[in-house]
């Protein structure tokens, strides 16, 4: 059986709703799969008939009523979200709500099992203060999880998050890279890479300074030790290059910027981002909600068509290219 | 007349003195150019006959007696190298020694007006830590400079050089962007830029940190009080996309890989360096001395073709494009 691949529709005030129905109804997205969607159905039959959108949806409450019939998609609409307060280009704190208890379904029934993996459409910041229940994005992410950002043959994930520059070299220690390395080499073995490459970048200029010595080298002897192929630390300059060019899987880097730098300069198409640290395939798209062109029909799906793709591909353990080889 | 380019020829023993020779015997190097060679004529000689490259070539024992003629190029040759020590892929502090003075020879024309431009070919970093006078090739930038990284529309300068992260917070204050941002400013007109468009980079993640708010903005905000059009901080993961397309001339980068993963993960061709702060043009280039490959006539002179050109370009106020648009 297919995995399957359940998407949280996002803000319903947004674009969200609009690239995941093109999505599903691009003949480009495999249909072997077993897509579920977790959202409002009043919200996406109102993006289907704005946007001209031909796709046939079927509201659930629960998953187990799910029957992933060609043709029909399920929606897993279990939140009484109100018709009146989905208002394209407006952010509600009633569907900022609605979010949030989508987004926990999700991870329940990734958790449980019951979905090998699931996707995040965009969602709206504003939304989601309105609500009083988070105060900045960070904090949807999943505990002890780590963002991979992938594209362009670059895959890239930070030891930690939103860290000030001064507080950066405290967080390298070997413990924090160790964690990652061993946590990265499982999800990449999982997803379907026989033994990955994994690159670890230094935290200094050519990676030579005190945490690279005493901090990063060590981690990266225990891994190797453990069986885990990874190699470093490699000067920051140098490696993310080298994972482009086929040299490395992926890359453990030291800050937020470190990464971010390389994959918002150097990738093209926009870069997916995957939560790792899961026990399933959690997936998350790199635009946000476009309030400024909600409901009109012109939203690219392409980000959402790719992370779809690539959520199956991982949960079945397909690795990462859409084309079939090897990552 | 045209701007006198002179070019350092690099270790005497690696693929510096092929690459100089290559690009001046290249007919895509424009005619009208007055190139001056500052080096030993027999590592020119000996490294012309065995790689085979077409040029005449005539020594000169003090500037004013270069002659500029088509055709023949004019070799400042004031240092009494030892041909005996030239031997192909071997460092030599003898070598090592020659080329520091050939630096100081160049500095010194420069300094004096007496040239217009300056290139650095490939040296050894082993040779030049042979002579003693040396322990890091960061010891050969000129004081009172900082180094522009130029390819492929991205324009990066970093307030500092090789800085260990822990210290990077402490280089981050209003007086040093602000003094760097001057000096960019004055340099990119000189170089032809009308009005440049300088971007600088956040230290933080999105550019919302402490050194952010009291140090980069306040500089920001004072070199626009000068009449530079400044803008930022910038989020570090945004800005040097942002100049690749177009929308900044060059960006004030915070640390070394700041700018450095930007420019080697998403440069192909390879960055030339310019050296600003200086009373005319100074460039190296990217590529070693590649020891392993010298004399065989194989190493590729793309780069320093194209820092030939830029440097009369920029000397003449031509800007950087090679096909002679602004920028």
């Amino acid at each position: 059986m297919s995995p399957i691949v359940a998407t949280v529709i996002g803000d319903p005030c947004g674009v969200g709703p609009e690239v995941v129905l093109k999505s599903l109804a691009d003949p480009a997205l495999p249909r072997d799969g077993r897509p579920l969607l977790i959202g409002s159905l009043a919200a996406l039959d109102r993006t289907r008939a704005a946007c001209g959108i031909d796709i046939a949806l079927r509201a659930v409450a629960h998953i187990d009523a799910a029957r992933f019939e060609p043709g029909i998609v399920d929606v897993l609409d279990d939140y009484p979200l109100d018709p009146a307060e989905i208002v394209f280009s407006r952010a509600s704190a009633a569907c900022g709500q609605a979010v949030l208890h989508w987004l926990d379904t999700a991870e329940r029934l990734g958790r449980a099992g019951a979905v090998q993996a699931t996707i995040m459409a965009p969602i709206d910041s504003t939304a989601l203060r309105l609500t009083g229940r988070l105060k900045e994005l960070d904090d949807l992410q999943p505990a002890g999880t780590w963002l991979l950002r992938v594209g362009d043959g670059l895959r890239v994930v930070p030891i930690a998050e939103h860290v000030l520059m001064r507080d950066v070299p405290a967080t390298v220690t070997q413990a924090n890279v160790l964690t990652l390395l061993r946590v990265l080499a499982s999800t990449l073995e999982n997803f379907g890479l026989r033994k990955p490459r994994i690159a670890v970048a230094g935290l200094n200029p050519h990676a030579m300074g005190p945490e690279d010595r005493e901090q990063i080298a060590p981690a990266v002897e225990q891994a190797r030790a453990d069986g885990i192929d990874a190699h470093g630390p490699v000067s920051p300059d140098a490696v993310f290059r080298q994972c482009i060019e086929g040299k490395h899987d992926a890359v453990v880097s030291m800050y937020h910027d470190q990464g971010q730098i390389a994959v918002k300069t150097a990738v093209f198409e926009g870069a997916c981002s995957i939560y790792i640290g899961l026990p399933y395939v959690h997936l998350s798209i790199p635009h946000g909600s476009a309030y400024d062109i909600a409901g009109k029909g012109i939203a690219q799906h392409k980000s959402m068509l790719a992370a779809m793709r690539t959520a199956a591909n991982l949960a079945a353990g397909r690795g990462f290219d859409l084309n079939g080889a090897r990552a």
